[in-house]
């Protein structure tokens, strides 16, 4: 019955709810009392701690500093930068009050309408304002810049329509902020972050992405540039993974943060803003499970490795731990983190469905007869197959596992994008083609009619204006007008 | 000029004046545009992540695991438990509205009277409510106790006078929610905590702590017990470090949290919580620092060395430069962070004030005769000496030195605490002797009539009645009714 318990509705059957069945039943997050706001379950935010951990030493490796501003934003300061108040100050959660009295008509408590605030606050939806406004305080001279700082934090936008991990009303995440002298420092950060998010997503994640750049219709409100990178889910939509915006002047003139050159010119500072929010695991999820559950890449599993006696009574299971401290010894020497479970009121069977919708890369078993030939048996949760090996110089293969299975989930995923990524030149082709979901390179005139065109029609958006790869010229597969390259349509999350 | 801008209000002048000083000018935190929200700037951050990855380490050790929990709770969860919403429900902020629209008679934004929420949300003052009622989904047996989750997050508690990081509107904190079968399990997890929050103060913090339980007058608002650790700072008042609660059943029965035992009988689960927050940096700073600036412990310290080079030309600042890459390879093979500041826009003396301001534990310097000699100047922060040192096995001098200091920074302040620390036994005295400051054992007769009577005529109240030591009985100072123990008393932050 507990095998029942955890089944996932297949991806085949519905992949929408395949998600949703794996996110509750793998543990990873749950809908709470507060709409649109999830509970991180502690599996899950192993995952995400994980993910932090990486991301954190990359930033600080790329020079970077973490800070802490403040989750209130004053009313007035959204509307300082004209995109930007378009783009957040809507659908957000606005603090009006400060005190709370007993309701003089019965039991609780209500607001006490004496304690009005005198401008309302906002939780902060992105934290461009009060960090520029805090910025101009810290900025007199270039001596000053750049600035590199990043925070760790929780924000809040007021979502319609939420699902765990990929829209929450509030969801956590790292916002960069940077300030500089020149526009082409700024410029260089901006690409620098994009690296940095690549690399993640690919060498920790095991996610491939196309590195671009949004169109006008996409680009984070208050942005010149927005840069982005896309992933492909296994359902063959798109998902953006991360962003970096080249914000140019628009925020330093918005909060007046100017400073003094070298010959002591006056200029307005020259500003980045970037990040990657809890939405990492729903891509993380999303690119590499199966109907069985979780496949997680070794490096951001919980636990790498699990180890699971089959013995038939105490003294069999006394042996068998034994001999497991010395391998589970050896495997935490190499760096790999290791659960061994002989938990005597759950059946080896039970264990094995559970560590599998868990995801954990590695499961080695050992029963009786393996104590007697020196064996142990390796399990792979990427491809599911099995085999009976020698437990000596086990963790060196175990650890050339661990690298393989990273690797070939990346792999998996990659194969996956290509095979679902296609050229096509005419607009009804295209419509017939963005039904089957996947990438769709297609030539475009550059301009937001077009696009909203397309969108109304289709339901599909440009993911990216690639930055690498082919810049054939061409004609908009709509207008027929001029194109200077193809761009990546999709459908997405 | 550089150097007076830094200058700090001395300490005999007015102790809080150094300490808003202190904190603004070593770069630590300052005000914002939000009233009562700080921003914590880089150097002060640097030191809370240090404190975070420790303090996480040691509740991983103890068994806990991270998630966490939503930003909001609905405005009902509080009023579920009797004390607690008289604690926490009055000066919090509150959510009425999702929605901001265009002023309809002129510039920005103004709250969507339509977006109005059915029920309000406050911004978590803290979240045994949301924890619990989300516990709920968690708990059905025995089996899926105990439940050992810790969260770090940001909470609000709309105080009226705020002072950085000592009492903020917002504040980081971790706040461990812990679900137990039994009392005792529950009263175990407690007291552990406790113990761990000690051991951090006094290991890492070089800050001694007392470890007692509060009065009920000073109890957790729904807790039966509170425990807490209680430091003295240079001035004598105390200070609450931090606080582990049992709290009983109050919060399972307030959500009906219910778990059926091994022989399937039900009963409402038992609970803890604790927390620390970013207090602690305001102990940290006031335990330790001098007229000069911070003084940090090495082990919280971001980085425990620097050095300066003192040259005349650049052909020798090139050959200090080369010494000294040699010198820092060795140190940071030893785990010592080094800094090594040979910026040339700034003069040796300018460095030094900046380093001692910013409470560097090492400075060390290398001008031509050390070079020849072979020698290098070594300073310390906390006792400001300085001696000149072979550059041989250097790395085992500075890693030994570090230690020393952390070692004497401890003993400093516990020197403090016990030369400020007496036993009165009549009230007469104890009104006396209060106005110096200081921790008071005095004999009190357990109600809370005479608590409060004390704290209104002498602002001192019981910071706690002590685990350990003495516990003769006597008389109540002021009623002299039977008194079991004698109690701290003690003005306070």
């Amino acid at each position: 019955m507990a095998k029942e318990l955890k089944e996932l509705t297949p991806r085949s059957e519905s992949y929408s709810q395949w998600y949703n069945d794996l996110v509750i039943k793998a543990d990873l997050a749950e809908n709470t009392a507060v709409r649109g706001c999830m509970v991180i379950k502690p599996y899950g935010y192993a995952i995400w701690e994980k993910m932090q951990r990486y991301l954190d030493d990359m930033f600080k490796e790329t020079g970077h500093v973490n800070a802490y501003f403040p989750l209130f934003i004053p009313k007035s300061f959204l509307s300082k930068e004209a995109d930007h108040v378009e783009g957040f100050a809507k659908e957000c959660a606005v603090v009006t009050h400060y005190r709370l009295k007993n309701d003089p008509n019965g039991k609780g408590v209500v607001v006490d309408p004496e304690a009005k605030l005198e401008e309302e606050l906002i939780v902060r939806p992105t934290s461009e304002t009060i960090i520029w406004s805090t910025y101009r305080n810290w900025i007199q001279s270039y001596r000053d810049l750049p600035i590199l700082c990043n925070q760790w934090a929780n924000v809040v936008r007021w979502e319609m329509r939420t699902r765990l991990f990929l829209r929450t009303a509030e969801f956590l995440w790292q916002e960069g902020h940077t300030a500089h002298a020149t526009e082409e420092e700024a410029l260089v950060e901006t690409r620098k972050m994009l690296d940095v998010y690549a690399d993640f997503a690919e060498k920790y994640m095991a996610v491939p992405v196309l590195k671009g750049v949004k169109s006008a219709n996409e680009r984070f409100a208050g942005a010149l540039e927005t840069f982005c990178i896309e992933a492909m889910m296994q359902d063959g939509k798109a998902l953006q993974a991360g962003t970096s915006h080249f914000l140019g002047q628009n925020f330093a003139k918005a909060f007046d943060v100017q400073f003094s050159d070298k010959e002591g010119k006056r200029d307005y500072v020259w500003a980045t803003s970037w990040g990657v929010s809890t939405r990492l695991m729903g891509a993380l999820i999303m690119s590499h499970s199966d109907d069985n559950g979780l496949v997680l890449p070794p490096k951001l599993a919980p636990y790498q490795v699990v180890i699971v006696p089959i013995y038939k009574n105490e003294e069999q299971l006394s042996q068998i731990d034994n001999k497991i401290e010395g391998i589970a010894g050896k495997l935490k020497a190499m760096g790999i983190s290791v659960k061994y479970d002989n938990a005597d009121n759950k059946k080896p069977g039970w264990k094995f469905a559970e560590y599998e919708l868990k995801g954990v890369p590695v499961r080695l078993a050992m029963g009786g007869r393996d104590l007697e030939n020196n064996t142990i048996e390796v399990a792979r949760r990427d491809t599911l197959t099995k085999e009976t090996v020698s437990c000596d110089n086990i963790e060196i293969y175990i650890s050339n596992l661990l690298e393989e299975i990273q690797n070939n989930i990346f792999l998996k995923a990659l194969k996956l994008r290509e095979s679902k990524t296609i050229q096509v030149d005419s607009y009804e082709e295209f419509k017939e083609k963005i039904e089957e979901g996947g990438f769709i390179y297609a030539h475009w005139d550059g301009t937001p009619e077009t696009e909203e065109k397309i969108k109304e029609e289709t339901k599909a958006t440009i993911r990216c204006i690639p930055l690498e790869g082919d810049k054939t010229q061409g004609k908009c597969m709509l207008t027929r007008k001029p194109s200077t390259q193809r761009v990546v349509f999709a459908r997405s999350y």
